[in-house]
């Protein structure tokens, strides 16, 4: 198989991974596409956050969100002093999220960092205006100077459709059509347009323009195939997120993705992929799974408890934190094998972005785990 | 008259003004009001941008957008270190101005100042979805730990309204509307609301929930005496733009605002008045007029071209800038002198903030500006 080892990769920072992993059979490959490994020798590691409440069980009292806002700085400047490629912020509209805004949390996050690219993670674009979305992601990558990815997507919880008016019956047509709204503007400064979800635009000029120019828009996806398809199409970059399942399953549709772009004539380099996926690092196996165990059950058994869903068990702990679960949980060698090996069986990612929310993990126990993701695994996953 | 001369305040700094203003004939006290000297001990004194572009003199060219947002953060770091009270950013959607997105700029100087509170000046929430506003300036709030204004207004440029598919026919009903909106999300987490202009609530929860509760909201007002009355039967702070005329002018208006309060049974410390002008200052009022003087002309032709008038002449900028014009322009001693006098003729006003946006002010000059206010200027207007 070729499957690197976590022997191989106990011997230190600075192995390339990468010819190993295109070593590997691709699951694309015998679908007829070509993969081209001068544009995919490295794997840029990121973090994201949904800014949940915490209850810290060290201080055995729940966190105020001033108090987290001021630890997620705290976290993300340290993802950029340590290396971390990326830092991204969900966005959600309930009391246990503090992510609303998202917009707002990286603008302070730009001010406090210097090197790392934020980015959304996702932006509910559905429910949002794409002239406002555009104006303030804009504004951001003037303070940050370039360092900003816009993600869009249509969301994993629905509760930003009551509380904008909005109908799911229009789930699809909503994120269709403010994509190509919001397209048009990245494109042109004065912007003719029309829709079924929002007022026209008669030539209005939107302002300010980016420093990137195109400001880098992504498309976020679930397990839809037509976002994959539609994504590839656009030659949009790619987010997939992976929260549950096995990340290989995912394979058929980075790989429709792909096909889709390559018809629609876009270059290989254009049609880049990431992965948003849970995970966490710690110096031991025990200890990841020790820390973060209390805090998935919770945020677990609350949404199985809102779609319907059997209640976690710890079994499926065990099961979605091994070798080909959703949860990238472990010491620095087990992630960073198992990002290696899931890139591969993806026909190889761009990056990989690990969510870290989890309402029962201390301030102190999420700083350690970003630090050993930016020293220990991201040099293990990264190409020379 | 009592009224403070240049040869009083150029003994230097420390001294109140307080005392003289209150002994002034105050154009309200003959019309019923009963101004209570114990809360009006001091006017604090802040900065207002509108991040335009700008031309710089002296390096000859124009600084792009990524520089200019660089300094104004700059400029929001100084104003913050020099002790300034406050600090507001305007919201336009036009190419020659940088805040389509006030939040995320704020957000940004929230991370890169400790004291200085921060605001808007003014939201358009008229072209806005309030539950959004209510999200990024509560998420403000959080990041800058209790340190910001909502001021809200109509605005006084138009382009808003055909950006976001709204009739000037409704300028008064959204606005209106909009802020009863706001305030009902203010006071309670879970809401229920109908209107016209925005799709009804039916309970959902808004969050984040801001430090400050509640989340200190002004209304921003232009010459409309509807205006003044509505903000005083609210109860809710008043912030008077003067960008033309006379500022004693407005003391009728203001007095308005104040009896209405007290009608609605307001207490008197609740109607806090601040006001919103043109100024700035350097050494001596040549250099003042001289460095503000291109750029003056340059905004207020294109302006004055838009809007139908006369194009301003220099006769004017002299006449804006003498004792009795709107433009608080000078030394340092002349600009404290007018700004107490202003207050008093205006019954007392509780905060004063220069707009110091000049598209041919080159950075340097603006700093300077800036720490000549705060280390100068707002010494000589603060209550002991």
């Amino acid at each position: 198989m070729g499957r690197p080892t976590r022997a191989r990769y106990a011997a230190g920072q600075g192995l390339s991974p990468v010819p190993d992993l295109l070593d590997w059979p691709s699951p694309t490959a015998s679908w007829g596409v070509a993969i081209d490994p001068s544009w995919r020798t490295a794997v840029h590691l990121g973090v994201d956050s949904f800014v949940s409440a915490v209850f810290d069980p060290s201080a055995g009292r729940l966190i105020g969100p001033a108090e987290r806002m001021e630890h997620l700085l705290e976290e993300i400047a340290l993802a950029d002093e340590v290396g971390l490629y990326s830092f991204g912020i969900g966005e959600h509209h309930r009391s246990e999220y503090y992510d609303s805004a998202p917009p707002v949390i990286l603008a302070a996050a730009a001010a406090r960092t210097a090197r790392i690219r934020l980015g959304s993670a996702v932006a509910v674009l559905s429910a949002a205006d794409p002239v406002r979305v555009f104006q303030q992601f804009a504004t951001l990558d003037l303070i940050s100077k370039g360092r900003i990815d816009l993600v869009v997507g249509r969301g994993s919880f629905t509760e930003a459709f009551p509380l904008f008016g909005l109908s799911l019956a229009d789930y699809d047509s909503l994120f269709e059509e403010k994509l190509d709204l919001l397209l048009r503007i990245r494109e042109s400064e004065h912007v003719t347009w029309s829709g079924r979800h929002r007022p026209p635009l008669t030539g209005q000029g939107v302002y300010p323009r980016p420093v990137q120019n195109p400001l880098p828009i992504w498309v976020g996806v679930g397990g839809t195939p037509e976002s994959f398809v539609r994504a590839g199409l656009l030659g949009l970059p790619l987010m997939v997120a992976i929260i549950g399942g096995e990340p290989r399953q995912f394979a058929p549709l980075v790989d429709l993705y792909r096909r889709a772009g390559a018809q629609a004539g876009h270059a290989p380099e254009q049609l880049q992929v990431g992965l948003h996926v849970f995970g966490f690092v710690a110096e031991s196996a025990q200890a990841a799974a020790d820390t973060i165990y209390p805090g998935w059950h919770e945020m677990f058994t609350k949404v199985s408890r809102e779609r319907g869903f059997a209640a976690p068990s710890r079994a499926q702990f065990d099961a979605t934190s091994g070798p080909d679960g959703a949860f990238f949980l472990g010491d620095p060698d087990t992630v960073a094998e198992k990002l290696v090996r899931v890139s591969g069986q993806l026909g190889g990612v761009d990056r990989i972005s690990l969510q870290m929310t989890n309402p029962r993990l201390a301030h102190a126990d999420l700083l350690r785990g970003i630090e050993l993701l930016g020293r220990e695994v991201a040099p293990r996953v990264a190409g020379s």
